[in-house]
């Protein structure tokens, strides 16, 4: 996807205010007032190597108003004194856990760089879906967290597929980590069309091999971070640990990767990721952190917060919406909460404020060279009728009459299951845990009450099927 | 690639000889005499949709000469009587073990398709590479088959990446199985720089992707008989079972994936093909056998050996060589067998002629429909170092004279390790293996020694490094 970026990192006055006042689609309904850019302090390369590729990046710039330099846990007790802020390449910067997670690094006192085709835009065109929050661009989010906080972030506009444009990402920034979200990130997206399981397999398969050979290449000592999913173990019969499971055999013991049995091609896909990485851990010293995260609810983040230019997406469709930010934004219209089959699938589930903390807690205390360490990233499960009755209830403190309605399950998965993950490796790095309570079903549930007008019930319903998904590409009703 | 094919499938005369008369490379080395051409016969179809992909379709011709109808196992079980030949689709049969298997199959009444885009022999022109035995080109491998048996197989010259070729492959022929041999399958070529790794795991899973594609689409019935690899599983401190494993863990069983440990970016595509596979038998009914398969030697199978023109190839170099066919080599011409560090490496190993009888056997014993069958595809375990005996006694035989040098490894991989892997379900159904033995080995060698004049012996040492491979492209030293 072409796209060029012809300013980016300027400093806007802090008179530059947005409102939203309109209800059309994507990056228009943003409209700045009194904006003045303002590159003189900026080392701007644009590059347009090839006709289909174009890409701006900007290199560093001073970081103004640096306040904190994050130096905690393994890197306070290697010694390690440096005031030089460390370096975080945030892959995926502009989605969901990306975006939060980049101003909570920034915030936290990280010089960050932002990597993003921007392509997850591109799909809700495509899809004809939106965000049910307004969502700034790309270059006004950074600029507006600059106007406020002083604080920059760079940005790296381009695929991590384009192996050139990685490397000049790599070698530019210089990242002591690399926290990498830039994934196709929707089981259902995976399970649309062959096309669409095709992309997802070869966009996160290869841009992930892309990432591990930039480190080689370039950053022998960053350590990456990567986000996985809960989903890559399925629903087995037996207790989930962290990556890996010791198993006594005829006799023998071994502690081996745990096995894995993922549902999509989305969860494939990552599953593919996970055994490529512990490859690199062992062949070549890398030293990586998978994070095996469960299902993400919540919107708003300290950061996020801070303005509605920063604020987050919300997604509750049926190809990327999750189940409880979904059921929040149906109570919140009037329409009868979705679950699919019997509800009794279970799965971790965990506040977006605690992505951001577990991504922080995995960077501050790095894996070793040539460790693979695998932490699962969840602090509560919940089986979907049991979200279905916390909104219901929820709902109901707000007056809103929450029905629960069964649909067909679009989806292959055991309805009725075991399942106990465990997941404590973040909880001894120091994670406190925000917990799913009343308050933040309010304050979700409020959210989607303040957007509901926004809310397009077409997109409402499951649309993919996971038995019924064929060869040919399908297209979108209109 | 493009590959256009003029003309195929006709029958040339009985007095058509090929000779061997020169040395240099590929499809020039084998000249024909007093060839004719009828294509009288043929539906001949020739599409040339777009630019850069050519291909021709040879649709079914009568089968001539058919003696013998496969109505084996699990057929005979259900009581088909159909005298219809079977048909059988063989991906990537212009290769080592795929065009043994061709020949086995049409041998054995089944009425037989190649797929294949033949980049295995552009990757001999961009490696400086070639086979230790000359072999004829796909076109005239055909012509010699039916013209010394009468039995046609059809020929689909195109890239499975490419789905609209499959799509019409799948919808021209209609296989009953499809044996998918059609993947890059050298640890060493996916090593050798980033974009083999990257060309590797694509073609390999998308390839396999497409087929399952293609089989929800065209060929709900059609049974995937799938090479995988013993290395999948890696080197494990307990017994490898066939594919699955029964964990008691907490005080819970369950029956799970075998955990997969797999040491380069080859091994690790044929670990994304396995879990891709799985899920497609879970969601879509596909039925599929995963044939685990160990290291491959040998070179005659009864049906290449009925003529010159049906050669296999022998690989010897040490990027597709695998390490009994190699030793062969290396003592035939008096290098040192190479072993890699401590050679205690200990691997499974089966017999060409037993890979053709597994693919059998595993076809006329079909999976059923939404079973993903795995199947360890190996007779007998070796370590290195007991190959390089095995071969130093055999050569004394010969007369020759036998060193053995230990190289460093250039792999990551445990050099003394533990190895009990079962391999007890191809022989349940009915697989009676050719153990290695002198007379073997003999056989072999002497076919090395036969044609020791075309060895290089600049190809024979190892010449990719798994710790020092590199994103930059590597080219090959003239």
């Amino acid at each position: 996807m072409a796209n060029l970026v012809t300013n980016c990192g300027f400093s806007p006055s802090p008179a530059v205010k947005a409102h939203c006042n309109s209800p059309s689609y994507g990056h228009n309904f943003i409209r700045l007032q009194n904006s003045k850019s303002s590159t003189s302090s900026l080392n701007l390369k644009s590059s347009s190597k090839r006709s289909n590729k174009l890409y701006v990046t900007c290199a560093s710039t001073a970081v103004q108003g640096q306040t904190q330099t994050p130096l905690t846990g393994s890197q306070q007790a290697s010694g390690q004194s440096s005031s030089k802020p460390k370096k975080v390449m945030v892959i995926g910067g502009d989605g969901y856990c990306g975006w939060a997670t980049a101003l909570h690094l920034s915030n936290k006192g990280y010089e960050v760089a932002i990597v993003d085709n921007l392509v997850r835009r591109l799909f809700d065109h495509q899809l004809g879906l939106d965000s049910l929050t307004p969502i700034a661009s790309i270059q006004n989010r950074i600029r507006r967290w600059k106007s406020l906080t002083g604080k920059t972030i760079q940005l790296f506009i381009g695929d991590i597929c384009d192996f050139e444009f990685l490397s000049e990402a790599f070698k530019s920034f210089e990242p002591d980590s690399a926290v990498h979200f830039g994934e196709q990130r929707s089981a259902p997206f995976s399970m649309i069309d062959r096309s669409r399981a095709v992309y997802t397999q070869n966009n996160n398969v290869i841009g992930t091999l892309n990432v591990l050979f930039a480190m080689k290449e370039f950053s022998e000592e960053c350590h990456l971070v990567k986000l996985g999913t809960m989903g890559e173990y399925g629903t087995p019969n037996i207790d989930i640990e962290e990556g890996f499971l010791t198993i006594t055999h005829n006799g023998r013991t071994d502690t081996l990767p745990y096995p894995k049995q993922a549902s999509s091609f989305y969860h494939l896909s990552k599953v593919h990721d996970s055994h490529n990485i512990a490859f690199t851990c062992k062949a070549w010293g890398i030293r990586a952190t998978d994070l095996n995260q469960g299902v993400v609810y919540g919107i708003r983040t300290d950061e996020t917060a801070m303005h509605e230019e920063l604020s987050n997406r919300l997604d509750y469709d049926g190809i990327f919406g999750t189940a409880l930010n979904r059921f929040c934004v149906q109570a919140a219209v009037g329409h009868p909460l979705t679950v699919y089959g019997k509800g009794g699938q279970t799965r971790g589930y965990l506040d977006i404020r605690d992505t951001v903390q577990c991504v922080e807690l995995a960077i501050a205390n790095p894996a070793k060279p040539g460790e693979f360490r695998v932490f699962n990233q969840f602090t509560e499960q919940f089986s979907v009728n049991e979200l279905a009755k916390l909104v219901t209830a929820a709902g109901a403190k707000l007056g809103l009459d929450v029905q629960t309605k069964s649909v067909p399950n679009p989806r292959v998965e055991a309805e009725e299951h075991y399942y106990n993950a465990k997941h404590s490796k973040l909880s001894e790095l120091g994670l406190v845990p925000h917990l799913l309570s009343d308050s933040l079903l309010d304050s979700l549930l409020n959210f989607a009450v303040q957007y509901k007008d926004r809310v397009d019930t077409a997109q409402i319903m499951p649309s993919v099927s996971w038995k019924k998904m064929g060869a040919k590409p399908k297209t979108v009703s209109v």
